[in-house]
């Protein structure tokens, strides 16, 4: 997505060769206008695969995953990262491993609103190592639910986790993918 | 907003007399056909306001806050409760008590998103004891930018935050102000 591409290129900061801040626009920051570019785009990538909800995950996603979901015309479910009062009764759980946050929490979903007829669109903003994927995926899989693959705005595809979810048979659809980053080059894409 | 009120009326679920679930479409899964009414309607209140950010706090206020600015054509900014390595530099930062949770945690928001010049629309799904709000207002304080007021989901009316807030001269819109409620007879809303 040529637009994404050049906005990354404008207003994101490489740090190392690892770390991109998307903050002014994406994930702290959010440029609605161009969310609604971005729920578009997913749109018309998985305009055929019957979503019927979309699944995310606390916080950062919830933003992208909202905006997208009016082009299908679908509710947004939005993964916990711990279990809090206010959910009480039945859940799905898995363990997510967060490399940012360097520590594994639990992350789950009310059994209320995931069932075998479901067909999950899952988005987020990054896509880095997949295990906060995976354990979308697993929450998806324990509900007999049907995943019809992944919308990610920014994928790093440097690091493995798109090759392996991608080895799976799983169609992940990311909008820009990283090739390698600089302090010095910037961003470079892959084609 | 009767639509809102009707909503919670089906689909809100009353544990004891204080915790109201509407975890069916309002902070869990999202219904995004209301969420549109929703903004639509913060929009008209605030129409004359020249609201040119929304402020929320994560998680279940972002997504109503982007609809939101779809109304207003203005950007988010979504506060973050912890600090990550991801935020590095400058940010304002405040604390919040937890209800919910029982804790106290900061509050934080980037210095390069918020500043003299902005009029500051505050979007939550809830306002109780009014903890949340008092910090995003003290973080706008912070960075010498302008409250324009706060449009929340759900008051809970008989708790003491609405008032408090009101009493300073704050401009609080709640589209459904819950008076009482209990499992058996369920949800009085304020007229």
């Amino acid at each position: 997505m040529e637009m994404l591409k050049e906005r990354i290129r404008k207003d994101g900061v490489v740090k190392g060769t690892d770390v991109l801040k998307v903050d002014s626009f994406l994930n702290h920051q959010m440029d609605i206008t161009l969310f609604g570019e971005i729920g578009k785009e997913f749109q018309r990538r998985f305009a055929d695969s019957g979503v019927n909800k979309i699944l995310t995950i606390e916080a950062s996603g919830i933003g992208i995953a909202c905006i997208t979901a009016q082009y299908f015309n679908c509710p947004v479910i939005f993964a916990k990262k711990t279990q809090t009062k206010n959910i009480a009764g039945e859940v799905y759980t898995t363990q997510v491993e967060s490399f940012t946050h360097g520590r594994i929490y639990d992350v789950i979903v009310s059994k209320r609103f995931l069932g075998p007829g479901d067909r999950v669109l899952v988005i987020d903003d990054f896509l880095a190592n997949g295990a906060a994927l995976e354990g979308l995926f697993d929450l998806i899989h324990q509900a007999g639910a049907e995943l019809v693959g992944a919308g990610i705005v920014v994928e790093k595809a440097f690091q493995p986790g798109g090759a392996r979810l991608r080895e799976k048979g799983i169609r992940i659809e990311s909008l820009a993918r990283v090739k390698s980053m600089s302090e010095e080059t910037g961003v470079e894409f892959v084609d």
